[in-house]
């Protein structure tokens, strides 16, 4: 192995991930990961501030990936057509063919209650930066602000229901569930 | 003072977050807070597990509170009646009459990202009491997961809405919420 390593981040995460399913997130040290990944612990600080990190890198990055999604749709389209065009782009552009991994991240998750806060704070985020595209995009808060929980609802329920079956593309089943979400609430109330 | 204290856990609530606002979350000891209240911290600790708990007091009957009204709901009535109708319960029951105690206590929490992290817990606590309600009353997993979903975003934006604006109750902006949500989802996607 040489100085770089190019594939350092994808080795240490799943050195950690195997580990947090073998003896537990709160068990497995980070001189655990290093040793399975035959990496230094150095080089994994140099990727992660720390374990729980590692089941969330990349996520950092899609606050601005819906920024710049939202920004470039044609100005024609209503929110729920960009709500709908942004999920189909997020679902094959980075979650497709990461099933099993995504399965086993969920069941670390599962496991500890700081790491469930930790993924509802993501859902957070994202619902917050999609409000913000929406506010950009000209739309009213109280329109931006639904529009943007209505796609959280639709993602993050799309995903369990994902990882809960073997068929479909989570593209198709997160379409499936905004359709869904769309039924549900147009039941009239009174 | 008696031996009893029977405003005691309102009168270290009080305390609490005055002291909150007016030194900080962080900054504030439960030894301070009982100084205040004029009582003792055995009682502080006879009512509250730690200082964050004063600020979520009573929530953790929400999902007991949520399940008996969805039990005692007409079986005749669709989920979104259903929460409709619970809605209006809660807000008038439970809330009506603490605006101004509300927005102190948002104000405390936007000011530490763990009671931010706690805050959010507390909606999907509830968004799984309702979903599970309607499992009970024989809805489909999907549609009983998407209208608790539905349910939590429109409270969740109402009460914000609520203590924002002076005008209004928030039995009727809730209600003026989740029909804005649903004009939301109504609009074509293509």
């Amino acid at each position: 192995m040489g100085r770089w390593e190019p594939d350092a981040r994808d080795r240490l995460k799943r050195a950690a991930v195997d580990l947090f399913v073998e003896q537990g997130f709160a068990e497995t040290t980070v001189p655990q990961i290093t040793a399975r990944a035959g990496l230094t612990t150095r080089t994994f600080f140099r990727h992660f501030a720390d374990k729980r990190e590692v089941l969330f890198v990349g996520e950092e990055e899609f606050p601005a990936l819906v920024a710049k999604m939202m920004a470039d749709a044609p100005p024609s389209l209503g929110p729920m057509a960009v709500i709908l065009h942004g999920l189909r782009t997020i679902a094959e552009g980075v979650f497709e063919g990461q099933r099993e991994y995504m399965r086993t991240r969920r069941s670390v998750i599962q496991t500890d209650a700081g790491l469930r806060e930790r993924e509802l704070w993501k859902l957070s985020a994202l619902s917050k930066a999609i409000r913000e595209g929406f506010l950009e995009r000209g739309v009213d808060d109280l329109t931006a602000t639904l529009a943007a929980q209505a796609g959280v609802t639709a993602f993050g329920v799309g995903i369990t229901r994902w990882l809960d079956q073997d068929d479909g593309s989570l593209a198709e089943i997160v379409r499936d569930t905004l359709d869904a979400l769309r039924t549900v609430l147009a039941e009239p109330v009174e």
